[in-house]
């Protein structure tokens, strides 16, 4: 199935909607597309940087007359475009969202859109620790996962159009309820990133060995860590208010483990110490195997050495 | 200063003594190079990787008439090592080590050492998630830092030496004493390790979501640990054993600033979450500053659409 929008409407325009943005126009996705986003500053970036056809800080003007509505703001922002979206979209419109979280988005969205449209919440897991405008850029999503976490009731007919949408960005797209995508990314998404904002806060907080001793010698396996520590903070702050059930239990569960894991080392009980990192060794082999990570050494860093 | 030795022994060819065996080769750094493992099949392994000039299974046998003795193996055998050549050592040779911990290195090592040599504990700051005799690679020491930590009264000459074989290596050296070295690295570099085997661990043991959904989905932060959690289990076992009070220190501290964060999410305190995410971006743009990491988005990992 091939698809073809009139008019998309891309509301925020940081890395995940700019992303989209150059893909729309590269793939041929839509004959016009329409970029909004509250901040005149980030706007006139976006226009420089040619995202859209047409550009407007007012959600509300941006949504007339699209067919399909992609939401990309901080997930704590959620209620407040629906708020102002929800009397000026077109019948028959598909309106979906990228972000983090889905319960909280659905929570916040559902209950203000008409019923002449069609909302489907959904989540690309792509992206990097840039933000911005300036950070998006083609093929983001291409053999990445699509999660969409559609209602009871949805229709299948726009459920179908926006997987191909997704599908035409070269993604892959999953269907799964939005309580079971919280848990998910919970843990593989959410927890990863506060454990390394934690650990890079932990060591910037040390009085005992210096920031510059912890940068200077970060290439031991700390500055992995950072990476994730540079994320948005606006965009981790909401995550983490908007799946606070799914993310407590994680962490729970993290601090149970690191507790054993602490005990064997105070004990010096070597085998549960190998046991554990033996077994941790086949998942990495498996993401690499899976098409999810690349297999060369340290992600492919450049070496000094190597032919660039 | 440039420095050439008659005779290097590596004892140990792993990813850092296979490395050390190529730069060597390389610059031009030893006259002859001598191989050492334990392991049979290691060593015709290296052999057949051409890392030295002679190979041995004898550790005892391959020190002899050696100026520099590099001991590359797991920190827990570092005594049955310095057991082994003890009695062998030419007079005035420079003995050292490549360990993550150096107080337990040098407990272990030092009492064996003959008088008559000069005994250097050191740490290249530098590696990757691979490990055996295929892993090494030139240039890997290139930029980054070398620790050394001697003890009073060693001799300068032979300090000067060993300096500038790290330096012809491309690192820079630094010194410092072992104890402040060991905790340094605990949260550089063990820490990192500890957390990312432990979240892989966590994530694989979860019951409501399927090791195949965290595998699917790792591109959204989970893999970056992974990474990290494919390191050589023996080695990792090791130094949790021998930096024991180190790394209990900072585990501690880490676990006591991960709950003040879980109690953050809990109350819905976004402020304290959002001072925290703030602050931790500014030490990611200190390391790709200080040349310590990539400054590409996702570590410069390959994008599908990139030219290659």
């Amino acid at each position: 199935m091939t698809v073809q929008f009139d008019r998309i409407t891309l509301i925020g325009i940081g890395l995940i909607g700019s992303s989209l943005a150059h893909d729309i126009k590269r793939l041929g996705l839509a004959k016009e597309v329409i970029v909004a986003t509250r901040s005149a500053e980030t706007l006139k970036r976006a226009e420089e940087l040619k995202l859209g056809d047409h550009y407007t800080t007012s959600s509300a003007e941006a949504v007339k007359d699209a067919d399909l509505v992609i939401v990309s703001v901080p997930v704590g922002a959620s209620e407040s475009v629906a708020k102002e979206i929800a009397g000026t979209l077109k019948s028959g419109a598909i309106v979906t969202d990228v972000g983090s979280t889905k319960a909280s988005v659905i929570a916040q969205m559902q209950p203000h859109m008409p019923s002449h449209v069609h909302f489907i919440a959904g989540h690309p897991i792509a992206g990097t620790e840039k933000s911005g405008p300036d950070a998006g850029f083609p093929g983001l999503f291409q053999g990445r996962w699509c999660i969409l976490t559609p209602l009871e009731g949805t229709d299948p007919t726009a459920l179908k159009t926006l997987r191909s949408f997704w599908e035409a960005l070269g993604s892959r797209v999953d269907e799964m309820d939005a309580q079971h995508h919280d848990k998910v990314l919970a843990i593989v998404s959410h927890l990863p990133h506060l454990i390394a904002y934690n650990i890079v806060g932990t060591a910037d907080d040390l009085e005992t060995v210096t920031e510059s001793e912890v940068i200077k010698y970060s290439a031991s396996g700390f500055r992995d860590f950072t990476r994730l520590a540079a994320s948005d903070p606006t965009m981790w702050r909401d995550v983490c208010l908007h799946n606070r059930d799914a993310i407590l239990e994680m962490l729970a569960r993290f601090s149970e483990d690191l507790a054993y894991l602490q005990r064997a080392i105070r004990w010096g009980e070597g085998d549960k110490i190998f046991e554990l990192f033996t077994r941790t060794r086949a998942i990495r082999r498996s993401i690499v195997q899976a098409g999810q990570d690349v297999d060369a050494p340290d992600f492919g860093r450049p070496h000094p050495l190597e032919k660039k």
